[in-house]
């Protein structure tokens, strides 16, 4: 094969077979194909985009790049989950430990943030020496031993997907649907769960931005799973304002313990409650959604959902009276009330920009290899649809130093949106793809 | 400025400005840009095209990128001409010597051959000693003394056309009108003449193989001219069949010496004459056509313009006795005629097949710096439209050895097309952009 009569085929708009895809990414990965040529086809594929068939070809190429797991072969079902992220994002930390406890094995490999939004292993971190480092051997007896791992991500799994990565980075081809599809689904099928669900966050504080795009994207994932062996479904959720109260990474830790000790806040509650009813029914756990919400309501009030996590942070070297009492987990010195200007509805919360400001707050990275403070954060008192007095506290900033804190004031105020007539939250979850 | 977000902008089918475009160029031609970007860039002009206006910076820019001649600010009218390339043409030959003669000044600079077309260069070096290679004094002084100069191509004309061209040839972004515009485009304005004639070839045997793209590039090629300000103007030329008899380095020579002595092959004169009472008249040399015609003939019949050739020749190193007798160029040992299979008028003359049939004899280049045999070649006898007996003789295969033309001599019967009734060839100017 040739790349560049390749790279021609898909220039002019035709479909790539599984071989010639095969040979490109492999070639790719191992610095045979130069990545002048990669990064030209990449942008034939942004042009023309892949069909189905091509889509999950360039996933399973890509999972076939390094490491496979094959957890169903081990263990089935046992289930993964991925979000695409968002601000105030804590449903996999509750989902995980909740479905675990109702007999559902999770093998969960999840990445550190970067950015606006927040990385589950850096959430995980604010617990004094958890490690999300493991062997593969201590992958395995800990899922085995509690039906639950909460592992890093391997550098060896999908290589290709960080080396395509780095160069979509760089050459402008990060945005298109089959691109994204794979890269997120290459790590998922090396992992090989028996079910999978995705939650695809849409709105001001998502990668997707638009309703259609977060569906397309929806679709072609699952189409992807689907096709690969991996039964696989996708929640569309919002992300327009952030999700529950906390923002930040031990604040994010305990406002899941909260979850998981039925005393959490609304619309995050609603989520993880939805998701894990989807996971108990999608895999046959549940008989129905009736049954699988009686099950989570009991692994919630007999304290076995909580204790499922306490007991998996401890088979990971981490303190796990940190989850049973969050009051132990890492706090900033300072606690900053930031008051309403005005009186009236919140319309909207900039879930970005709020994003943005917690990074300051060093609770996030601005480039990879950033240290993070666990500590810090934002807990927020008004969301969408809340009638505010004047004077009111909208939020309360967690910070190392007054002059930290204030630093974001002016950014966090200018990310609520005001009505003077009630205003209705938006939808949580606006379509499920099972 | 970033060059990931150019890339992006022409992605998202945006124009780029002039001093996003020189930027690119220059960071790419000096090594800033690395070629995985730039390739991006290129597939994301590939896909969206460009507009006239950065189409024509794009080309500025990469004139810019080395030495510039600029021919008209010591000369003017210097006249410059420039075709696309085709099998047999030999008009660059004639034409420039005719004009010359005519006293029109003709700054004319010319590659080499690659594939199954001919390079001017190639052709003059079939005459013993010649240099194509000349120093700007050389050049000035050639030009000033003889109203014509016949130079190789400068390596430090337009370095980025070289470097692009590189990476176009194997990311599959070869294929884009803006992109060949300029290149060709690049280098004549590098020289910069006054006025500038292209002949743009359309068919089988060119590059450009439909009138639709043909007349686009041209009038993509003469808009770029004259936004920078040298007068363009195009023929749009058949290339079906070989143009004229002779196909090869010298017996193509012997073919442009013919039509300087009014004796050559009715197609390929009727070509050199119109291309040279058009920069007769474009240049205002002539009042107009006719008077630009009657000029044509008197430096014909009056030998001036063979003896306009010879002089440069001779003062480029070349024999000019060569110029003057043809049969003293070099010829093949072997001359073997090629009989018709069968009775009919010729339909078609697959003029790629003989371009690389012909370059089997050693008269072409499979890749660069293959050398080339100067005396190898084809003579046709029958061209389209005409009648012939079986067993008449097709053409004349000029050969090293009996092998050497016995090797193609089925390839050759296989570019003829038949008609069992009278066929009219088609036209030879399709159109002109003045």
């Amino acid at each position: 094969m040739q790349t560049v009569e390749l790279i021609k085929k898909k220039r002019e708009g035709q479909a790539l077979s599984a071989a010639e895809i095969e040979w490109l990414v492999q070639g790719f990965t191992q610095g045979d194909i130069p990545d002048y040529q990669f990064s030209a086809l990449l942008m034939a594929i942004v042009w023309r985009g892949m069909d189905a068939q091509e889509t999950t070809d360039l996933t399973l190429a890509m999972a076939r790049s390094g490491e496979q797991l094959a957890v169903r072969q081990m263990l089935s079902p046992a289930v993964d989950k991925h979000s695409t992220g968002g601000v105030g994002d804590k449903v996999t930390l509750a989902v995980a430990p909740l479905v675990a406890a109702c007999g559902l094995p999770v093998a969960k490999m999840t990445g550190r943030g970067l950015g606006h939004t927040g990385g589950t292993v850096d959430k995980l971190e604010s617990i004094s020496n958890f490690r999300a480092a493991l062997s593969q051997e201590e992958f395995w007896s800990i899922l085995r031993a509690h039906q639950l791992v909460l592992s890093g991500q391997s550098n060896d799994l999908a290589p290709a997907d960080g080396k395509m990565y780095a160069l979509r980075d760089v050459t402008g081809t990060v945005e298109s649907i089959p691109l994204i599809a794979s890269s997120i689904m290459s790590k998922k099928l090396a992992i090989g769960a028996s079910h999978l669900l995705l939650d695809v966050k849409v709105g001001s504080g998502a990668f997707m931005k638009t309703l259609p795009d977060a569906e397309k994207l929806a679709q072609t994932m699952v189409e992807i799973g689907n096709r690969a062996g991996v039964q696989t479904a996708a929640v569309i959720s919002a992300m327009d304002q952030p999700l529950g109260q906390a923002i930040g990474n031990a604040l994010e830790l305990a406002e899941a313990i909260s979850i998981l000790q039925g005393k959490g806040p609304a619309d995050v509650t609603a989520l993880c409650h939805h998701e894990a009813t989807t996971l108990l029914t999608m895999t046959g756990l549940a008989a129905d959604r009736a049954a699988a919400e009686a099950s989570v309501h009991q692994a919630i009030s007999s304290g076995a959902a909580l204790e499922k996590l306490a007991a998996v942070i401890e088979a990971q070297g981490g303190d796990p009276r940190q989850i049973r009492d969050s009051a132990l987990l890492p706090a900033a010195p300072l606690r900053m009330p930031l008051a309403s200007a005005r009186a009236g509805y919140v319309a909207g919360i900039d879930a970005e920009r709020v994003g943005l400001a917690t990074m300051k707050l060093g609770a996030g990275r601005f480039k990879k290899g950033d240290p993070i403070d666990h500590a810090t954060g934002l807990l927020l008192f008004a969301k969408v649809g809340d009638e505010v007095e004047a004077g009111q506290p909208l939020l309360e900033i967690h910070a190392r130093s007054e002059e930290q804190a204030q630093a974001i004031q002016a950014e966090l105020l200018s990310a609520y949106h005001w009505s003077d007539t009630p205003v209705s939250s938006g939808p949580l979850i606006y379509s499920e793809i099972v």
